[in-house]
């Protein structure tokens, strides 16, 4: 039989590393690798090493691509192409990565911003592939996210919308790094979650985390938490529902802004599962508007690992629904 | 010279009265008038008085109508011209308003929620005439919102996004109306910020208020605060400055959320004018993400008192431009 499948490149730009792969239509990878990104080296050598990624796979390969699709740090003009002000990348300013690479490819080349490539992957690939409208969470480090608005991403003036990780929770609470206060990120993202417990841990010196941690906080990470939640410590629980409640907060307000019900959590922090997302369900119930209530829905994200190239990948897909 | 101007009705359908005027493309008012609601007598007497009021402007009148647009409280659907539970109408549930108005008047009927009403407004005769992205904000009882992208109305799944009302600004703040906590409107919608300064005003006994109101806190409306701040009063003065400052931290999540960076605020409490308008620019400015900050404008609303009706005058300019 034909071959009746489409693939596409995608290349996940991260600041440490460059992971690539060829997935299908259906989101299967059929192949992948990842180089370093070299970014204190400079935007030549990354971009030298984009490319060298880009060979690698297409070496031997007999697969039709259709497009080869970016995600990347920093502000991305979507229509131009450019990357604009990636943290981390030294000396990069403003670059337009998507004429370069398809000029050494002579292909499509899709690019868009890590937050928005991810909430498109889980469109086309993942858990929203058959809804219509919803926003796409990713806790991690930071607190990231992407819009979709019947099917399209909602972008902004200027690319940038749908950060979620800067919606205030309380005007007056934990200094954010973006140089605010109170914003969801300085509650949730992971390096502000374990500071925050690290210091409330030591009123719990009956935690089931001291032995988890053999007594050094400087261990402690979510995935101890998690363990230590489902051994039943009651510290631990408490820390998931105040994160529930923290993200209910945020995600209500964003709820009634855009009457958008349905919400897609991933990233390592949403690992916490069920009680994590049952909280924050819980609260978005109470806060958000009467006609809201009963539509909240709150579901995991569906590409875990490989959600970087997939996502990126997808912007081809995407694009060529239009 | 014959008339090349476009005309439409703008019906405002509010709690106690019904307003109604002829309204030409250019935003000016050809003949007004306003009848009763009639809301405790049940759905039939309020579509009664609006029919009426329109064979009012009707009678001897010789412009060619375009059409009738009008603004109502409630959910609206505006692709079926539907209006479910608007608040204070007793027995109305879901009537399809629309179809009712336009099998009546055999013209063009658009229907939309009055927020989006008063942003379409804006949009088409107003401060948003020359901008394609804002958000339109209504200071008064309650605090309205529309969220304009690309010279269109941003809906959301069920028609009803742009509440900017119930962003939280803190999420164990003031209990608001609408069930949850610290909603921007439970500090800056019209009651709210009442209760707060009658409460706060006892600290201050030298207030330049406490004459103005004759010594009885019952007088205090949001003018006679702008008249001793005006004249110099610390503690007006103060109260203004908070509110920019809340005001300030709620547009913040709007802003970060939808990378939209124009403002238009009407409404009563928006004849603070400058000093308001200024904190909330100042507290804006602070608090969102980097490449917003020299973006940030926030501009007064250009319609005051016939805002209703010319912004559901503009739904019939504003669908006849698609």
């Amino acid at each position: 039989m034909a071959d009746k499948e489409k693939y596409a490149i995608g290349v996940d730009l991260g600041g440490t590393s460059v992971k690539l792969g060829i997935i299908s239509l259906q989101g299967k990878i059929m192949k992948k690798t990842a180089v370093e990104t070299k970014a204190e080296d400079g935007p030549e050598n990354v971009i030298s090493q984009v490319k060298y990624g880009i060979n690698i796979l297409l070496h031997k390969n007999k697969l039709k691509i259709h497009g080869i699709g970016i995600g990347s740090p920093g502000t991305v003009n979507v229509k131009k192409g450019t990357v604009e002000n990636p943290p981390n990348f030294p000396g990069w300013k403003k670059i337009n990565l998507g004429k370069i690479i398809k000029k050494e490819f002579d292909t499509i080349v899709r690019i868009d911003n890590d937050a928005h490539a991810a909430a498109t992957g889980e469109m086309i690939f993942g858990a929203g592939k058959n809804i219509d409208s919803f926003v796409m969470i990713t806790l991690g480090t930071g607190v990231g996210g992407g819009i979709v608005y019947n099917r399209r991403i909602f972008r902004g003036e200027h690319g940038g919308a749908g950060e979620v990780g800067h919606i205030t929770i309380d005007h007056n609470g934990e200094k954010c790094n973006c140089g605010s206060f109170g914003c969801i990120e300085a509650y949730a993202g992971n390096a502000y979650l374990i500071r925050r417990v690290k210091h409330q841990l030591n009123n719990y010196p009956d935690s089931l985390i001291w032995d988890l941690i053999s007594k050094n906080s400087d261990n402690l990470t979510p995935k101890i938490i998690d363990e230590a939640s489902l051994k039943g410590d009651v510290f631990a629980k408490s820390v998931i529902l105040d994160l529930g409640n923290f993200l209910g907060a945020a995600l209500g307000s964003v709820s009634n802004l855009l009457d958008i019900s349905t919400f897609i959590i991933g990233g390592g922090i949403a690992g916490f599962g069920a009680p994590l997302f049952n909280t924050i369900k819980e609260t978005m119930t109470q806060r958000v508007l009467t006609p809201l209530r009963p539509k909240i829905k709150i579901i995991p994200a569906k590409l875990k690992n490989d959600a970087g190239i997939k996502g990126a990948s997808s912007l081809v897909f995407y694009n060529s629904y239009c």
